[in-house]
């Protein structure tokens, strides 16, 4: 993998950078579409190309249980298994066992996680070489090591615990030989608590990974907060490597995220949410498509001026017919305008970038002021 | 709209024909997808336009109900409503209010049914006039006429008046000015009793409509009784107009109907059996991707030398995967193989018809002999 930053805005740290990988070349920043189970949610992997989307991410722990890595392997791996030809990037499957710790059906010591899963209750155990081995298996070109991921709510002792760890298994993460041609990023902790995140960035940016990311995020915190930990801990990750914002993907969290330096995200919102009916507005925040006055609206699409497919061809008047009717093309059509508004985003961010308009971008951009709250 | 038949097989009567609507042109013979209210069933109009459908069927009643024909009327009609450009057919609503009655929720009387709908409860009241003063709003290319279907099971009696009905209201039907570009096809009737069926068919041939279609078929009766029907009455329907096979769609009703001189097909079938996991097989017949040995088949695509996009491009293990897992996107990816099955199958009809090879062809398609079958 090679990482070359092509340009960083003076005035806000944004980065417009080339991440080259064993399967294409990934513009950044970027928006990575979840493909938890080996699919992006209802989106053919034909669309998810025409979007632009050049890397995916797949779950160690969700594919490790089935259909297992062995079968993946034989495949030939994920690209080949899922047919997907582009970047891979796998999460370490910590963020799913330790939401199991959470609900009190793991066991967490030093050396792993002790958990039965939530389809036949089999007891698994899961560390950071057993998901190294997995995710050599499953040969993602881009790996994640195995981090300890404590609640929004923990105490300052126990995040400080799960920092500890989280170093611990940062080192047998990097002491695990992978395949030549994947990469791995340490993911730093600390939650809500400043002192806690700089002792695990110093502790891992001390390892030398290929790229880093900051995890524990969204997983309880008010936006406020996450907002808080990006602005204060983005610009602190190695400046020639990635820089990756785990779990966290809406327009304002792009704006934010990009203009603090991050140069990836990932989030399953932009799927999840059009099962709701809901669709990235006007202004970037999510609405219903069943709004009483759509049922009128034949004239508008979901966004004015917006150029996915689905604002091209229909009215908001016959996709909230087609949602109330449970009619499920309407999840394709929701989901594509939700994926291409955060692809678009990023391409339009990293292009204001490369010509020095980042400052134009953010004043002309209806959530643009969030990037300069301090 | 016109008709022009191209060639008809000496051997087994069925027929290539081209039949020119407001809306494209269409190369009969055809499989209609069916898109009920307005939208085929998990597929975007994009792929149903890349599997070659040149039309698509939407329901009077369901349409009716919701968004309601004003809204559609007011978008300027289903294409433009829906953003399908091109051919739509719309049945009657005749199927859906009579099955309210099957289940004691509709009465019928020589003028019409009024029934209470099945999502408000609301009253309503369909004849013949009223249909197509409903399909008039649609603007479908080609309207069909309100017939009374009664269950397969049905008396004698209770079929001869049927027959009666839906001669009186086709008149009513014929009478209705309806938008200058709609054709108007009349629906033959009789269930089972071969008497009934050349009653009802002479009785609307003598109307002299733009088209004619069988119904009342599947609608409980074995396979064999149906194809019984078909090959008896096919050709006995006018030479010169489109002949449509109501709500009939599996590769072996193709085969046979075709075969019989069929020209037009249309049925849920191919999107609804996705959904159970089920696809068309080899044989044609519907296979179940939960099969056990598919769990470790990472070679063989669903049906070997299908050209379809699904099997050109995934494994029967991915595909059983997504399945089981309830990854909506292997709805598409199975929906897509069946639409193509039935519209390739139909594609290769044609050209066994129009290069007088129909005795190949049939010879060689595993289900071929049942075109013979007496």
């Amino acid at each position: 993998m090679k990482f070359t930053i092509e340009k960083t805005c003076s005035i806000t740290g944004a980065r417009a950078g080339i991440l080259e990988t064993a399967h294409g070349i990934i513009e950044t920043p970027i928006f990575m579409p979840v493909a938890t189970k080996g699919s992006v949610r209802g989106m053919p992997w034909d669309t998810v190309e025409d979007l632009g989307a050049s890397i995916v991410l797949g779950n160690t722990y969700h594919l490790h249980i089935r259909p297992g890595e062995q079968i993946i392997e034989r495949a030939g791996g994920l690209h080949n298994w899922s047919k997907w030809p582009k970047a891979y990037l796998t999460d370490s499957g910590g963020f799913q066992v330790f939401s199991f710790a959470r609900r009190g059906q793991a066991k967490i010591d030093n050396q792993g996680v002790t958990f039965k899963d939530d389809l036949e209750g089999k007891t698994h155990r899961i560390g950071p070489t057993e998901s190294m081995a997995i995710q050599k298996s499953l040969g993602a070109d881009i790996v994640m090591a195995f981090d300890h991921c404590p609640p929004a709510n923990a105490t300052f002792e126990d995040i400080d615990i799960a920092v500890q760890r989280t170093y611990e298994w940062a080192q047998k993460c990097l002491d695990f030989k992978l395949q030549d041609y994947q990469s791995l990023f340490l993911i730093v902790q600390g939650g809500r608590f400043e002192e806690l995140r700089q002792k695990s960035l110093d502790q891992l940016i001390s390892l030398n990974a290929e790229g880093y990311a900051l995890g524990g995020i969204s997983v309880g915190e008010s936006r406020e907060e996450v907002d808080k930990v990006v602005k204060s801990m983005a610009h602190k990750l190695p400046d020639n490597k990635p820089r990756y914002l785990m779990g966290v993907g809406t327009p304002r969290d792009l704006i934010v995220g990009i203009s603090s330096g991050i140069d990836m995200f990932d989030c399953v919102l932009p799927t999840r949410i059009s099962r709701h009916g809901s669709y990235f507005g006007e202004s970037g925040k999510a609405e219903s498509i069943t709004k009483k006055s759509n049922t009128e609206d034949l004239d508008s699409p979901l966004v004015k001026n917006c150029t996915c497919a689905t604002c091209l061809r229909f009215s908001k008047a016959y996709l909230k017919h087609l949602f109330q009717r449970s009619e499920i093309t309407v999840y394709y059509y929701l989901s594509l305008h939700n994926l291409h508004t955060l692809l678009n985003l990023s391409r339009q961010m990293r292009s204001a970038i490369l010509e020095n308009k980042m400052q134009d971008f953010l004043n002309n951009h209806p959530m643009g002021h969030l990037a300069f709250i301090k």
